[in-house]
């Protein structure tokens, strides 16, 4: 009897290896065609939605509440009359007439959102969100909270879809790299990893990228973009690599901290 | 005036400097989305139809008329009613019945296939020339041709959309490295390239797999799959880089050889 327990910690560490099956969508388009049903989707919109949200709730943020469009924004914060609710969002990366913050995580200042609800419209994360409806848990994810994830996703032991939000459903270097970055990420510790062509793809040019998270950044087309209409300091704030340890949750349509 | 030659040859030297803006198309869903007006496109399968079409031309084929569906095939067939008339396709990489050939590239040997057109219908590849349509003029590359691509496509000068197959409108990794070997072939022969992220990302997995083409294609996981059902030699054919000098162009529904 005395050997049970040995014996059992011993079958424990030998038997039950986390194997997980990791796939990536490199646009919500893709990501509809796919099967969500028992699966954690990591939403990134590394530029800048996602790591915009991971800095707000360092900032004490309550939480967001994604909407597609611009009005469906207005009429919500409208029936809602509530004073800790904010109007936040952008289009073509530009703040909104008469929403409180944009899309920049510098908007997000602990004075400006802590313990407010912030009703979010942005371009193409927002679509991510939605399209990513389905899967048994969405996480939002960034370069920021990126080592926060993945042991968020080897607890949750499901099979993953990385689920990058693009340009107007085209392909976007930096939430590739980002997905990619977690591939690795989860790799490295020590997760038995069975790798679609896509996540496979990604880790490669994570891994080709790494030296200089920031040069990509600055050098992927959203990037050079963001730096031309003088916000080359949102790219580098969207470059530091675990700054936070945080991983919101998508839940409900509303994205929160999980208590 | 006897300066003046030698100052024209310096002026088309120093000032006609080839620019081309170069992009890629991960799916053709993706494809659909781009403005093609007046822009090259290749399309790659390169697991196998673009390969077979390509091996074909080069066992002396007169030409293929891609059609969608297996019906459309059979029906054009019995209209036509010509012994120089071939039926090839596949359903899932296998053989459709009563057709003469597949899409195996060991189907389209000289004694079967010289001087005969070839009513074909695949999975992947024949709706990614489909959504080419549009575009000025359009390719069909693989591995087997991949100088001669780029030396046409630099002889062109035009944009250039490489439009990968992929399959059933996700990602493959074997078109995406094959665009990338285009991209890194036109940047090696001195064209001044503005690469999209996409085309970007394609040459740098080029880089990373270069070294073993055929391991690539062996490890992707349409490679793995044709190996599982006992074609790994049609994925071995499919790796011979410049197996072939010819260009096949599609046009006005045909694919054919340039006069």
């Amino acid at each position: 009897m005395v050997f049970e327990p040995l014996f059992s910690a011993f079958y424990a560490r030998s038997v039950v290896k986390i194997l997980m099956k990791m796939d990536l969508a490199f646009t919500p388009l893709e990501l509809e065609r796919k099967d969500l049903s028992g699966k954690a989707v990591v939403v990134i919109d590394s530029l800048r939605a996602t790591s915009t949200m991971i800095t707000a709730f360092e900032n004490g943020c309550a939480g967001f509440i994604p909407v597609a469009t611009i009005e469906e924004a207005r009429n919500l914060a409208a029936t809602l009359q509530d004073p800790n609710v904010l109007l936040g969002g952008e289009r073509g990366a530009r703040p909104l007439q008469g929403f409180h913050v944009g899309n920049s995580p510098r908007d997000y200042r602990v004075e400006r959102v802590q313990g407010k609800i912030v009703i979010m419209t942005t371009t193409n994360g927002t679509r991510a969100l939605v399209a990513s409806r389905g899967a048994e848990e969405i996480f939002i994810g960034a370069f920021l909270n990126l080592t926060a994830i993945c042991r968020r996703l080897k607890g949750s032991n499901r099979d993953v879809i990385i689920a990058c939000s693009g340009e107007k459903n085209l392909f976007c270097l930096e939430d590739f790299v980002c997905g990619g970055a977690m591939v690795s990420c989860l790799e490295g510790s020590g997760v038995d990893l069975v790798m679609t062509d896509a996540a496979r793809a990604a880790k490669i040019l994570y891994e080709h990228f790494s030296p200089d998270i920031c040069e990509m950044l600055e050098g992927s087309e959203w990037g050079q973009y963001l730096h031309s209409i003088g916000l080359g300091e949102d790219v580098r704030i969207c470059s530091q690599i675990d700054s936070s340890g945080l991983v919101p949750i998508y839940r409900d349509g509303k994205v929160s901290l999980e208590r």
